[in-house]
């Protein structure tokens, strides 16, 4: 599992007091920062190596500004080619948002997926969840 | 049907060159804009009646700054307190993004959902789309 | 003068229950798209021409979400190889914010300022106010 | 000096392959936090003291994703009920951008400002730089 700690921003409120929705797949994209790692070490955006495929978001419980939350990321499936990414928000000790991201092993160049090598399973399967 | 006409924006463009995929999100929840007037014809936002439960955004092309895009906004889920809102991004004659978002109807005061009403039943069943 | 509508969107409200201060700079950056095309009129993001230099943003009033409103763009300053972007927002009759972007145009390929031409001069002539 | 570390989104870049202008607004509003603390301690978005007038933002450098960042925040003016609050933003030992933000001391409920007390002003001075 990799944890990100971060800071909700006051512009990242809505009128409705809290984060606003839209606001939780920017945080889960920031956080898997570590997932893209896998694939593009230096992180050199010339040679991204992932597309998003789809992604789904559920809401548990509100979260606010003033506080941190931390944000856990973990692999949850493993394919050919794709892979799916969890991740939870949590702040106050409560799980406030949960959601997945299926993300493909692609090359931009070729418009093409790429299977998943050897070395990439192995760096997520220290990070693998069995979601039931 | 609602057609909400959308120009993508500069900033809303990542270094791989197309529309960032968190940005859907945002065109979906601004598209749903005539859905939040079936409860708050108003738009007083101290009398807002929705909560969003969960939602899921699939990819099935890029998206691209420099043209206007179209969403499509439907009803495709009626239930007791809550419905679904199925929306999709079109750009240059194909649908590059889709997604669902189920909403529930919210009193914010008493933390509590509430029943759809008939009026509000009518109103979205003139919107309604049947997802196979 | 260059008139942009704009739906505020509800992700763009704050706590405050109002539009987000730091929303501005995004509604004006969209709004000098009639500017990148005297530039890029084919808007080629791989053969962009402009860097932003500096900004400044007052804010005159509130701006609310339900509400649609106007950005106004006009050309305030012609210089050698930089200009000056003057943009005010209205909504319900009243300007609510205004600022000013200096931009350069840019040889990102030489990492160079260029010298306007006389083509892109005339252009901006059409839309140019004199600020006091 | 208020020290702010941020990590730079994947999604805050364009396509330009940098991180796009409109960003460090938000940036330097979130590292705005501790100042915000000086009027509304326990950060109660109901008790909110703060408005922002106008500001400004100056690029020097690119900003780029993959490295971490160091938002540095001081004060550079103690008026009656005003003040400004300078920001720079540092990415491998470079400052890339800076800034001025006007803020005024007050009462959303009375709609008026007010007069800094003496211990906000202590709080500020521990905090200031004279600006040449």
């Amino acid at each position: 599992m990799f944890s990100c700690p971060l800071v909700p921003r006051f512009l990242e409120t809505d009128a409705l007091g809290h984060i606003n929705n839209t606001v939780l797949p920017m945080w889960f994209e920031s956080a898997r920062d570590p997932v893209f790692r896998f694939f593009t070490p230096d992180m050199d955006l010339n040679n991204w190596k992932l597309m998003l495929g789809s992604f789904n978001v559920s809401f548990h419980d509100e979260t606010h500004y003033g506080s941190d939350v931390e944000i856990k990321t973990y692999i949850s499936r493993i394919g050919g080619a794709s892979f799916d990414v969890y991740q939870e928000c949590w702040q106050h000790g409560k799980k406030t948002v949960s959601g997945t991201a299926t993300m493909v092993y692609y090359c931009h160049q070729q418009k093409q997926s790429q299977k998943l090598t050897p070395q990439i399973i192995e760096q997520m399967q220290a990070h693998f969840i069995e979601l039931t």
